[in-house]
């Protein structure tokens, strides 16, 4: 661990050929998992136990003893304990004075206890250096091989006990990200009870947008087609519905993630500053933008799937062959223009499906990561657009001139594909409008800093100068 | 090198300004990619040569000297070449004296020597501190960008001189692992010439039940129609029977990768404990599932496709003409049930396949390695067993009303999809059986430590401390 | 930031507890996020700004002050502001003497300045030690959390500064890479305005590619049949044509992945060394064969929607009407020939297009990185030429007896599927004439380093010692 004077020579101390061992108090399956990985990084391991002689079979290597006798032999002690049960360490306080104690418990809930694991393991043993951290790797991943670039948070009240626990960490192949003091502990021993947060929103307006338009097919088609017709088509929901449904709902979210970013232009040319805060809504919006077009992507791809098993369907093949015997009966010429929208439709369709794709694979971590912020931006922003336009054309293809048709209407209610369109066809008009060269020049000032309005008059050239 | 006396003040010193030069032994392609990357990260790269005069193009910034007079600049020695010729190392052994010697090398195939290559050159070298590692690192990566998140390992007797090599390493942007002694020279050797060996039972599982209902299949149906009916329907082995053995493997395959878990729960239920090792095959198992899962999703993917590209074949668009013929002649009224029956068919198998691709992308290292270990279980746990039902259903309704028919048992054997139901029935009635309230409890309390028959009965309080 | 003296004492000095303050110059964006980034990691930040009291909000726990007075606080300063604005460091500049000053600054454009901004900055204020870097990281990625494994680059002339930068960005959980002096900064200075450079000969030979196959094919097909037959089949353009030109560019930039290889190695084969560069074009062609294959496989993917959604077209299912009329009319027998051939043209192009998805997913970085060097080289080389010769075969049983007739052939011009097989099948030949056991033999020897006609003799037995 000393790091002081360090000489090359290798053969100028036994200590220096052997590494401190480190302390782990508990031999759970976190503690033997971690005591193993220790001992394959080359560290010496000391198990703690209040039964050293009868607690299972531990990692070939280590040592077990009781913890007052483990606890002398490392400056660093891990303890796998559960916090309910901490209350032995307070005994052995004197102990573990000056050592540093790394917290790796987490609880079962949020909000169990009144205080973090780690801040009550200070309170218990105040003379120790507590640094919580590493609670959110698994004995399972520790056991199996860490993925590479595994983070792990640290936080604590003393600066040379974090680093040495970074230190050991970066060792086992982790990655640390250091999140301050002792304080951040709650913070940190809530990462492990995540359960998708940011995906939280997307999730939810997908899922109210797929109940709200497929009730609403389910009124204007299937029923509608019952109490009119006397036809029951209730086999359509499976398929045909839920084909509707899907891209709509998928249309619409791919606009909702550029529709924020429109707001938020207008909002800076209104206001003419960017030295004002958005709402929150909107900040929270903006921040949701990614989840927001993976779900929209998902969708596009359900409703890939369903539309091409169309021709495999019982329904369809029955239609293919009714209007092959209207055909036969009624011969008529080849429909040039039907052949050309049916075609434009399906390859504006494709088109988008695939720029929706590669939209998708450069929000993978690790394909976004390796991108210049001018890639990415060129990606999500021009790409994005063209993505959303193609769709937008896909959908608009699809009414061709049914927009206008009254029996389009079912009880005067709108189909959904032209509702979809709405927000897409909003979203469109807003760029062109941002993207208009006196508009584009002016946002473009402001977003460098300008002002319109300086109510500090002095500050305005100030602005200009930070990045 | 100097990590001591850590100064800001940065015209102290000339030295602070010109890092130490580094050595490399051998000018082949490694020698040659290493040293381009180690001037790029502003070492000084001094290359030592049996004949300096004549080895070819080196990268510029590098000089060229004789082995003796270059180890003399520098304290890392990098040996890049073949270990059949480290016998010249002995001879200049006394000029190495306190240095670090990297070993990069590695062999052609595995135990190809009775001792590791660091091993062999430790003891030619024996005052000099040997460190094997980066030889996962290609003269190819080096030279080309290595791609973010890299590791290597390293290994060592050394603690300083493993510590000085690592530093290095992370400046070229490597994540290094340190293996421990160089007695794990060995394993880093043989690193490089895996070949998948994760993969092995998985694929071994795939191709011997792919061979198996491909036999079968063309017995049963190719083999069948033939003897009985006279028909030649070979023609179908390229399509329809290799779509129903995909689909086949790969339900078999995905419940593959949930049975382990199961019999593991019963186990433990069983024998009312963790603390008992499960049996070796089981571990086994367990530690390929991810696999397994993998090799099932890519079969799900044949079967998909396949599946679309049925209305291209001239095939099927003959049977439809053949149908389409048949209905002209007996108008029938359209079967309601058998809309619904297909449409749900299909609706399962592409709502199976679309979370199959969920649990694919989680599988990604980036994406997986940043989920919460809450999210990972949910993702691989609650959705892989309603990927697991999906795909089930999909099979039953596939089957539907055949199940009890006697024609479908084609010289008394049943059909495939029959077959590859049983597993999957097997796992879910147990996933059944785990889920009931009661059962779960008691298997919940047993993972976190309690015990039904504590042998020494002492130890049960202390194993429910531990995590 | 003291190192030197590492204690493990958690109690020894109150400085422990309280990292040392780091400085931002400018309090826009990028210094605002970069604080809060540093606020959370547990470092203390003072702002140094013009107007102290009328800077806008800064993150919670910061303080503001004047520049002068903010650089006596820490060793550290990040430079957050425009170069344009630059010149009041030049006043500074006796109160930044021996700091460390960190350049973050990207110019919105290549060569808008004669040196790079950090070369400006060292010139301004000579006696600071100035580092450029984290320039790549953007003020929206430090405030919505860095992805796991972001690199940054770092450059300087002085080492202990750069090893404190790197120091603290490690901390914020970025990967450092150290590329040297600081005469590398305005290669850092380019890094953000990079747009897909090593994509850019991909993209163009697609194009190019796509472009002429497309006029080649409106003019073989759709002039054609207008001329000849006074068919307007112009519809075709945005389906069946566009389907048959991204087969083909698909199939041709495969074969471009591997064809450089070939050449390669018959020009090492021919020289009879390995010592000889290879000429510049090759070198760069070798280069951009990982772009190539993924532009490869979107226009495979696009090649299969395409061909997937050819059941749902307009014209499509009045063909199939039209063929059913005929059937009708002049019953004929199963064509079982028929039947296998086009049974195994769909096979072949969807076993080929799996192939090439798994080839695609090594190339993710987060897959890619986590194979060793063998099994690399077997996805890339085996499954590669596996992948190129399904394609083929895909190709030629799609030509299948068409070769050879005239009526193939209309104004003289062979169809695309033709064109489109030369180069893929001269690859193929080649690669068949490399693995011949003695030419295959020769090419190992001259990769290990043997040479036909050592020019200098004495070099033979040295090239074989090196990696």
């Amino acid at each position: 661990m000393k790091r002081g004077n360090m000489s090359l020579d290798p053969l100028d101390s036994s200590a220096a050929l052997k590494s401190e061992p480190l302390c782990i108090f508990g031999t759970g399956d976190l503690g033997r998992s971690l005591g193993q990985c220790l001992l394959q990084s080359g560290y010496g391991v000391v198990y703690g136990s209040r039964r050293p002689d009868s607690c299972g079979p531990l990692p070939q290597g280590a040592q077990v003893m009781t913890h007052q006798e483990a606890a002398q032999f490392a400056n660093l002690i891990f303890i796998c304990v559960h916090r309910e049960h901490y209350d032995f360490l307070e005994m052995l306080a004197p102990h573990l004075e000056g050592k540093v104690l790394v917290d790796l418990s987490n609880n079962l809930k949020k909000n169990l206890y009144p205080e973090a694991n780690a801040a009550y393991l200070q309170r218990l043993v105040p003379k120790a250096a507590v640094v919580k951290g590493l609670n959110t790797v698994s004995a399972w991943a520790l056991q199996n091989g860490l993925p590479s670039g595994t983070q792990v948070y640290l936080c604590g009240n003393n600066e040379e006990a974090k680093r040495a626990v970074a230190e050991m960490a970066t060792k086992l192949g982790l990655t640390v990200l250091d999140r301050g003091s002792l304080s951040a502990a709650r913070e940190l021993e809530d990462f492990p009870l995540r359960l998708f947060p940011e995906w939280r929103i997307p999730l939810w307006v997908a899922f109210s947008l797929t109940a709200a338009f497929f009730i609403y097919l389910v009124i204007r088609n299937t029923v509608y087609d019952y109490v009119n017709n006397g036809q029951d088509v209730s086999y359509g929901i499976m398929v045909s519905l839920a084909n509707k449904v899907f891209a709509a709902v998928s249309l619409i979210m791919l606009s909702l993630c550029y529709l924020p970013g429109c707001i938020a232009a207008f909002l800076q040319l209104y206001r003419g500053t960017k030295y004002r805060r958005f709402p929150d809504w909107l900040d929270r919006w903006m921040l949701c933008r990614k989840q927001m077009g993976l779900v929209a992507l998902g969708f596009a791809l359900l409703h890939a799937i369903y539309s091409l098993i169309n021709p495999l369907r019982y329904v369809s093949t029955r239609r293919t062959i009714t209007s092959v015997v209207q055909e036969l009966n009624n011969p008529t010429t080849f429909d040039n223009t039907r052949a050309w929208r049916i075609d434009s439709f399906y390859a504006l369709g494709i088109l988008g499906f695939f720029l929706y794709v590669l939209l998708g694979l450069t929000s993978l971590p690790s394909v976004g990561g390796s991108l210049s912020w001018r890639e990415f931006s060129f990606v999500q922003s021009k790409l994005g657009y063209l993505t959303l336009f193609f769709c937008t054309a896909h959908g608009y293809i699809y009414g061709w001139d049914r927009f206008l048709d009254h029996s389009t209407y079912n009880w005067y209610t709108p189909p959904v594909y032209m509702l979809c369109l709405i927000i897409p066809t909003v979203v469109l008009v807003f760029k062109l409008i941002i993207i208009i060269p006196c508009v584009d020049r002016t946002l473009m000032r402001i977003r460098q800093g300008w002002e319109r309005n300086p109510l500090r008059g002095e500050t305005d050239d100030l602005k200009f100068t930070n990045l």
